[in-house]
């Protein structure tokens, strides 16, 4: 209520502090990153730090959350009516896969790498963890469920597992090269959900189209 | 040379750190696990340590060589020719879902742990978690060819890219499962690729028998 009109409020330390923790928790883990590392990156007193946090880990879930916008942003690419939703899918996981490539392979996804890590030493990280998953699977089973009625996805699965399973199974391939340094793994997971997702009525489609040209005959 | 015949000799203090250090760092990580915590587990002095490893990260890579001579061991299962090759894949896949389950879902796979943790860190841990990952992908894959030459399993895959996909899927839902502490993820990765993998050409094998009898009619 002290801001003047037109002037942006700075960011407070603690924005400061989080912000700071994204990126060095991402790219450094929970354990392998201290309060200093983190202050030091966020150009703040370490003493401040617990003026605004309890504890590393209160500090962990807030870069969690932090980084949960950044995620929730790109599921806009997973809306869209002039897109089919088939395709808007594979766009979607392109365009996670192309960030990875961005960063080298080098940092994988930061919800992955804080669940091998924190999911079983923090109970307040997993509970966080668990949460951000769900939302972000029910977003992928959304565009499932379009995409299964406009007939571009094979119907002969239950959405919810196919969003959980292209979710996880992402995770699994973005953890994968980070180990092998290229993109095999995410290229090889574009291939594959592109043939295993098709509908698996095509040949049944073949089969009439083929029955058709023979009555018209 | 010094042992007698019929008394197996002691493991070394080594040996006894390795097998601790896999213990350890499958449930606290590598940051998250001190050497102190390590040596204690082993019930060996904590100055013993330098003797033995120049440092945790050489330790690091003992355990993981260590918890890679068991997953070699459950590989066994994609062999052995008195089950079809499709069924051996879902077996392997069903064991280790077990394996995990009996776990509580706490701890996942030591090397998907590491490689969220450590690719980034450390580059030889991340050569030998390539190499292994290489190794397990290579015997997933071989049992995949087998599927497909005998029809059991859909062949408009390439193998490799079909065995990468797999292995990384379930590294995938595995840690997923850490986060949800249920089998959720386990058990959908199973259904889906049960329907996913299964031979796509059900439909064309219908549609030339229709085919067929239509010519001996």
């Amino acid at each position: 209520m002290t801001g003047h009109i037109g002037r942006m409020p700075r960011p407070s330390l603690r924005e400061q502090i989080i912000d700071a923790a994204v990126a060095t928790l991402h790219r450094h883990g929970f354990n392998g990153s201290s309060v200093q590392d983190i202050t030091e990156a966020a150009h703040a007193p370490k003493g401040s730090f617990y003026n605004h946090f309890e504890s590393k880990e209160e500090l962990a879930i807030a870069a969690l959350n932090r980084y949960w916008e950044r995620v929730e942003g790109s599921l806009t690419l997973l809306d869209g009516d002039n897109i089919p939703p088939r395709e808007r899918i594979a766009r979607y996981f392109g365009r996670l896969n192309e960030a990875a490539r961005k960063g080298g392979f080098r940092t994988g996804c930061m919800i992955g790498n804080l669940t091998a890590e924190m999911a079983g030493q923090s109970p307040k990280a997993r509970n966080r963890l668990a949460i951000l998953l769900a939302r972000w699977t029910a977003a992928i089973k959304s565009c499932v469920k379009q995409a299964q009625a406009d007939g571009s996805m094979r119907r002969d699965i239950d959405p919810g597992d196919a969003a959980a399973f292209l979710l996880n199974a992402w995770e699994g391939a973005v953890l994968r090269s980070k180990v092998d340094r290229n993109s095999d793994a995410l290229t090889g997971f574009e291939r594959i959900v592109s043939t295993l997702f098709a509908p698996s009525w095509t040949a049944p489609v073949a089969s009439s189209r083929r029955n058709h040209d023979r009555a018209a005959r």
